[in-house]
């Protein structure tokens, strides 16, 4: 992994026959008479001249890198975030340095760290640290989870989709819904699926339950709650809304093994719109996320482009997608 | 995005009382005497300095950056490699600098010189451009394609994994096989899936045909030569080995629409070892890639780490799973 020795900004200067403060100029776009510049550029082609970007992030104080901290690439969620923020952080000129957390709140602090000794220009994090703080001098972004008033959280719109997913199960017919979440400590937007979904249900007059476990327990308690709700075959809910797609799919599983029909007993709804790899098609029912969107506003707040006050919160519009656990 | 005035090596050199020289050793590791290491220490402490990693690769040539060219976060494969790859660099004290090229060699090519400019120490890349080359002082180790000689390819072992997959068919009972592959323009390591079940087959004396599509084409002709050979609901063929699990998924939705069992008329094995994110299930029997080992071998390859002579290709074992679309 030797260097070879490429040449510098002075074997340009000295090739075109101008100053070196002409070369600098050229090469960072500050305008100079049109002849020199096409001298510099000549010289630049000639010798196969190439910007040393670190020398630059030295000068400038700007290295056009930012840090992507991201808990794991297994999920599909984080994974196509994570091709979309790095899509657009390039379309911008920015470079994606990608660490990988595995959702250890002290993996992600030491992560921060090594940004800042690497001069990222800022900060994308999907985090599980509610305390997580750059230093003053780094931008950050956060998604789906907060980290202070002065850190905008991009996320899309959860209450909204929970109030989406309650009206369109009471559209498709459903009387008796549940609601079912795995939550963590660590409040964050994905929190607010519950609220909406309450909300519309109380607006409705529509009878609901719910049951939320932790994320470090074990799914028991669903099954057993689905069970004592099965009476002879019947089931007590024509209607469930469950907090993430995985979930979703994991209890249309458990369902169908106990000969209950989907969607013709029950109407599942997920969350997330997670399509599968194969077919493209949707897991199950879904509130879909708009991804794409969720990355450019992430970039587009921390390069600060957007022309607004720093907000808190950004949420992105959601949108209902039939995935074969519903009646349409 | 501003910088703070953070303190410099000259700030803890006068803070310790120590010479600048004293500092640089200290930070990079290179041994002084204990009571100057000591007071270094404590500036470095007291100070909150921060090593600046930027000027430290102008000083040694070395960044501690590699450059991952990925064609897209997408596809559940390439998600887990870079998450695996990711990890593995970190382990070893270096960062991954992520770049989405979209299947595209001319967004390879920029993503190389990117790469250049920011003085990656090497580069780690999944590409679609067999004449990808970086210059010669970047390291780079590829994955599944070959771009010459001098850069060691790692990939699962996909001429023994092809060969398992016609051992697998006949041990539980197929007597005649097909083939089915989409292929790319690119010559890869992932063409040898082929080679090794035709191997098999005629060393076990079972008959099987062959049906290869482009990856640019649509999957029409798939379906067409799979109806010719069903007839009055009996297909020609008790076994199938697909290319990748994807389309070994595909051709199962197709065939079960046709009235065609799965496992018990025709079992069928994919190639990739993708799981279900929900369940954590293989999406069809399947050659597994053993995903964290390949992104082992290519960082300790990059990192000249492994004390060989620089090898053209290292294949790492594979393994059989059943996943449903197997009698076993």
């Amino acid at each position: 992994m030797k260097k070879s020795n490429s040449p510098t900004m002075k074997d340009v200067a000295r090739e075109a026959g101008v100053a070196l403060g002409t070369v600098s100029k050229v090469i960072n776009g500050i305008p100079v008479g049109e002849s020199y510049r096409l001298h510099v550029e000549a010289a630049i082609e000639k010798l196969g001249y190439c910007v040393n970007s670190y020398a630059r992030g030295l000068k400038t104080n700007r290295t056009n890198c930012v840090a992507l901290l991201m808990p794991s690439l297994y999920h599909p969620f984080f994974a196509t975030l994570t091709d979309e923020l790095t899509a657009c952080l390039m379309r911008h000129g920015y470079r994606s340095m990608l660490m990988i957390t595995n959702y250890d709140p002290e993996a992600e602090k030491k992560c921060l760290i090594l940004g800042h000794e690497n001069k990222v220009d800022g900060v994308i994090a999907l985090t599980y640290s509610p305390d997580l703080k750059p230093d003053d001098s780094t931008a950050m972004v956060t998604i789906d989870r907060h980290c202070g008033d002065s850190i905008p959280c991009v996320s899309s719109d959860n209450y909204r989709g929970g109030e989406i997913a309650a009206e369109k199960l009471a559209e498709l017919g459903c009387r008796r819904l549940l609601f079912m979440a795995v939550a963590s400590d660590i409040p964050g937007e994905v929190d607010k699926r519950g609220g909406g979904f309450e909300a519309a249900c109380r607006r409705l007059h529509i009878a609901y339950e719910q049951i939320i476990l932790h994320d470090r327990d074990t799914e028991a308690p669903f099954y057993d709650f689905l069970l004592r709700h099965i009476r002879e075959g019947v089931p007590d809910f024509d209607g469930i809304f469950c907090n993430t797609d995985r979930l979703a799919c994991r209890m249309r599983d458990f369902l169908l093994r106990q000969g209950i029909r989907i969607p013709e007993d029950i109407q599942l709804i997920g969350y997330d719109g997670i399509t599968d790899y194969a077919t493209g098609r949707y897991t199950c029912s879904t509130i879909v996320q708009p991804i794409a969107q969720i990355a450019e506003t992430a970039v587009s707040l921390l390069l600060d482009t957007t022309g607004l006050a720093v907000p808190t919160n950004i949420c992105l519009p959601v949108h209902y997608a039939p995935g074969g656990t519903t009646r349409e």
